[in-house]
């Protein structure tokens, strides 16, 4: 890498952490505000307890030497004064990827699990799942000689629509499995109330983040300033307008109002839609992955609403969802001399299904039976009476002012 | 350009997108909470559809080889697999601008436009009054081989003062005379209660997300990495310094305390002022535009006041009369050889009139006359009851928490 | 510097300006809705009036040609027109540096001094104690011959764990001292109601803009894009996670619960204590740094809070406390090659003491003294009856909806 080139994946990472303010904003907006202390507390622990524990191990699983394509097995305990500048790079930008994988979760879970089960599963996320399963598609990115195993079979995943965001979404699916809907979710009960979001706009100012965020995500993928970024950037953008576009388009045929959530969630599966293979598509082709991806975001939400699975952001439908989607698009339009796998076009749409499906049973399987097993010993979700009561109170001691009236007024019989 | 000329206007356009945030924050903060998720939605929605547009449409008739100096009529349906890093580069520097021009509206009709009249709206100015409008002045800054009418006369609008934002600000002008002001806002109206800004801290990080976009804003407009920038972004940071403390000084004087909105809204005159000539002024002069720009904003909202038009966020002030006021800077102040026309002093002034002139008619004029027809078939703005309840009830069927306690209570006739 | 080092500067200048987006939202997030927008309002003015003051005299004193070591006397009133473009680069990264100093104030005092004295407070700090304690050891950081008095006997700080931060922290203690607690902070009052911070979420924001403005405090304090930067990141970044994690569990440890804010606080102070010698540390040594960071300001507030000193958001434990940890610690850990100072272990921790007892009694005690005549005649603190209404409406006239609701409640006899 040339000086330049460790400038722009500087830059990128820097984007890539705004990513955090985006899901932050996001997550809290969109949660009741008697929880939303808690969702952003668990943002930023995420983000700190992953960045030490992929310092410490991930990052070697990831891309240390491979053992046989299947982890890494050197580099732990990351120390720069033993390498060189574009390797603590690559460490930087690789650390920001880590933490966006891992803080996807928190929104999915949110208002009903303990902060103690998430730090937990941030452990578990950041230096197990996420980097070995990272090892498999990316293991050269850097340096590394042996190919992971299934970029070794032609899987391609250029940003991570399946290596970061459908791992979140994996491990998200299990946590949602096995903790259960938030309380009057799916039932009546006659102790909670109505599921108001606390705080719309900021959930936009989240959306707007994590969109210039993905700009890094993806722009700095290349890791090298060159002309292909140019592309990429161009495409990343459309592909989000379009999403947008598109999932706003039909919440509103089906409801006649625009979903203010689904439309943000729209733009963010474009995002995740388009960077699987930001690279490879024509403009036109992205703006239609993108399109695509929009849809698929409020389709599975109507799924999971159909499965009473309870996803309280939506992380599922847009990291899961439009990443299931974009590794799929890969293989059904990507550029095949670019992709540069050698395979033909079924053949790269079948090694693609593969990928999804290996880590569909990696994260999901190994993050579900994990959990569970914790989940026998301490669990995973706060009690009814702490549910209620809501996470700033039980979990910080912190009472909003809406709430501290609301309880004066109650305890005064007023309402 | 040059790959570090190509990474600094990259860099820009980052700065640039941010100021999507800015604008969000402010208008949403400015705004009623009954209303502040529809503003919200609508700054997300005029960006995607604006991005889309501008891609299929603006910038080919921004950009494209000139018809005369008149319009652009190549580079429709912008794909870069086709051209150069550099030009996917100008491209994406330029949507962000076109953004932000059709983004400025979104907040002077807040609170009773319809959505989908806004989105009417902002495929006209992106697709139409923008980029016809941009192609006058800058049809020649990418390539482009014959200058645009106006350029040709010698009007020099460096960043935008004119070209982005008073365009903005006249067509936010138009939209006001046709839709109205808001119930209540001049006459006593029993069913709206007081204005009350929904959240005056998230407009305070607005105001910073456009100070540090503007950054990006001016220092981009080079479109190269060279000596100017310095230059520019210290004339930048030290206008808008000035413009806040002029304005909130002049509000102070009038009314004895700082309000927070003129304060506000005084460093973003600043900043709009500076941006028509941020690279001829010494830093001094940049302080005098800068000063004046605070007080021209403050000033014409007293205008917009006695005229009854009422702009909810004083986009109008900050956008159409700093713009004003800044471009006529050009002419009074600008170093002659620096713009480089050949003109002289009362020659530059007179062309910069005339240009201020031209855009008046232009985009207030055309918006004006299609809007009034379109409004014919289709009311641009939302109904009575609909704005009682509020554009986040009735167009997005959602509730805060601060409304269903009201509801609840006033239900209970305890208010 | 060569034109990439510019860049990489500008760049982090940017990074370094977003601070200021962290610095408001922590601090209206962590206080009272009554006073939340004039804190916002205290941010931007501190933040304009602080660029003018630097620009026309601060940065001649901190950067000028030195007067034996003591002071700067040249570069008054920049224009950059005479330098060249590293200069205005070098320029705004201090502006910005200085903004940062005095908007670590506006937090502490928060919620019952006057917006008018804060404006003074300001012109006080970047015009006179930050720039000439500045000189003493960075005179020399742009091409200045002579060095400042401390810098020459060995004094080492980096990126200003003690010349930005611990000067912000001493004139923060300096004035607490003087204006003393908020009402009902340590004693009962019947009219003061429980201290709920507005918008922890908000503050949660904060803390992440912080952390990501840092990236560019450290990383561009280099002033060179070269190979010392990946390892300032990494440090810093890790050093900030720490804090957190530290501060959190002890916190925990106390009360069995997460407190939000000295979670929030220990990321802070871990990027505080990190800051002095970011560049000199291997990576588990800059750990070890910010674990002990976190730990400070966990102490720190327990300290304050024993002499009844009313910190309104932790800015003395997180800027003074750990600014004095990590300008310590470079003496006790810092890589003493890399210093380049030529003395030993023994005497430079004992010249690190040194420079923090000189800053100190300059920042502390000059801001004392001249706060305390100006308190005479013109009083720092708003009155009781102010300050019981709140700031909000006293200074700015801005009543917020939750506040209409109350008074209207209390008004009918409902409260």
């Amino acid at each position: 890498m040339q000086t330049i080139d460790i400038l722009w994946v500087t830059f990128c990472a820097g984007l890539v952490f705004m990513m955090q303010v985006g899901f932050l904003c996001l997550e809290t907006g969109f949660t009741r505000s008697k929880n939303n202390v808690n969702v952003a507390v668990k943002n930023l622990t995420d983000f700190c307890v992953s960045s030490l524990i992929f310092w410490a191990v991930g990052f070697g699983l990831m891309f240390g030497t491979s053992h046989d394509g299947w982890f890494g097995a050197s580099g732990f305990i990351f120390d720069h004064t033993d390498g060189q500048w574009s390797y603590a790079t690559f460490f930087i930008f690789q650390l920001m990827f880590c933490g966006a994988a891992v803080t996807i979760i928190s929104g999915a879970v949110a208002e009903r699990m303990k902060l103690s089960s998430y730090v937990i599963m941030t452990v578990l996320i950041s230096g197990l799942i996420y980097p070995i399963g990272g090892h498999w598609s990316w293991a050269t990115l850097f340096g590394g000689e042996t190919n992971g195993f299934l970029a070794d079979l032609g899987f391609y995943d250029f940003a991570g629509s399946t290596v970061v965001h459908s791992v979140g979404g994996w491990a998200s699916l299990a946590v949602l499995l096995i903790i259960g809907p938030r309380l009057g979710r799916f039932d009546e009960d006659p102790e909670v109330g109505a599921f108001i979001p606390s705080n719309m706009p900021l959930a936009g100012v989240g959306t707007l983040f994590l969109f210039i965020g993905w700009l890094g995500f993806n722009g700095g993928s290349t890791l090298a300033w060159n002309d292909q970024v140019g592309l990429i950037l161009v495409n990343t953008i459309l592909a989000a307008a379009t999403g947008a576009v598109s999932a706003g388009v039909l919440a509103f045929g089906v409801t006649n109002r625009l979903n203010a959530g689904q439309f943000m969630n729209g733009c963010l599966g474009g995002l995740v839609a388009v960077t699987a293979g930001a690279n490879l598509f024509s403009t036109p082709l992205a703006i239609l992955v993108g399109f695509v991806g929009g849809m698929v975001v409020v389709s599975t939400e109507e799924l999971l609403e159909y499965f009473r699975i309870d996803d309280a952001v939506g992380a599922v439908p847009v990291h899961l969802g439009a990443g299931i989607w974009g590794t799929l698009a890969v293989g059904l339009y990507g550029d095949l001399e670019l992709i540069g796998t050698g395979l033909n076009r079924m053949e790269q749409i079948a090694v693609q299904i593969l990928g999804i499906a290996v880590y569909a049973a990696w994260a999901f399987g190994v993050t579900f039976v994990v959990l569970l097993m914790i989940n026998q010993v301490h669990k995973l979700r706060v009690t009814r009476e702490e549910e209620i009561v809501g996470l700033n109170i039980s979990e910080h001691g912190l009472v909003t002012e809406e709430q501290a009236l609301l309880t004066d007024m109650v305890s005064k019989k007023i309402l």
